[in-house]
């Protein structure tokens, strides 16, 4: 099973104008990253958010899936949400993450722009079968502050279809990076 | 530019019970698979419902963004839903395609479970490469119903991500193909 978590941050983002803001909880974000976590063998996906009520909506949400009336009507969907963890900043889901192997995880900052002293999907996809364990941050609304990709210990090149327009949702963009980090059959 | 259009079908698809059905159009299916294919380069994409109500709702989104308040509020958005085009069935979707290139579009149904004379996905970014337009059918829902899998001219491989787990969102899904298919830098 490789060696990679997820983790989903809220807060600090960037809005449309690179002002730094707290973004709210998106429904479909943790369905399908949970579902795409599941498919590709992420060991958890971490939902950051600082707003106590935001978590928990997180809650809510993840109980009626997982042990709630939707675990009934639809089990597979729990199977997926199963793998939220609800987290209150990056420091304390680190923490957590080498607490649970033994080794502190290197974060891996990602963004649809090009910064410096990237690291190929190829050498990425390479690494995780480590023994070392990996977090992947992902930022929701207009991306991840500053902050996480000057801090971050690598920075994953962005996604590019090949044409002059690169503006993915978050949700595709994850199921996306796992595809080509984690899948086995191309 | 690659020769590929999709089409998100609304009617006939499975429900979980693999009863025929007609599902609801999701906003957010709309949005990411416009994004994707926009990103990637798809010549069009095709939403595909027979209920004219649900029809409406399509181009009252496609307005707002497009040419309404949200093409201020933000352009990317209205680039990538510019993309989308109304049809009823796929015969007429069909028909479309082979006006607007001058041949008829081969089919390329999609599915989560393997299905018997399935073409990979090397193969299938070799074809699209060719003059003959491809038209990727993409199932809301359960996924698409038997029908387009028996009378598509060619059936995918399904997505795995070498777990015993396979149930991504059809927006998700979407973008992993696409990706598979149309990607420049890997």
């Amino acid at each position: 099973m490789p060696n990679l978590y997820v983790a989903l941050i809220h807060h600090p983002v960037v809005d449309k104008n690179g002002a730094l803001i707290t973004s709210a909880i998106t429904n479909l974000d943790l369905h399908d990253i949970a579902r795409a976590s599941r498919t590709y063998g992420v060991r958890a996906f971490y939902v950051i958010t600082p707003l106590t009520d935001q978590q928990r909506l997180v809650q809510r949400l993840t109980e009626h899936w997982v042990t709630g009336a939707g675990a009934h009507y639809n089990p597979q969907r729990g199977a997926a949400l199963a793998l939220i963890r609800l987290t209150h900043d990056l420091g304390s889901t680190i923490t957590q993450v080498a607490r649970e192997t033994g080794h502190r995880p290197l974060t891996v900052a990602t963004s649809a722009r090009p910064v410096a002293d990237q690291i190929g999907f190829d050498q990425l996809r390479a690494q995780i079968q480590s023994d070392t364990p990996h977090l992947l941050l992902l930022g929701t609304a207009w991306g991840l502050a500053p902050v996480y990709l000057q801090q971050a210990d690598l920075r994953l090149a962005p996604i590019s279809g090949g044409t002059d327009y690169n503006h993915l949702s978050v949700r595709t963009a994850a199921a996306i990076i796992l595809d080509r980090l984690l899948a086995r059959d191309i």
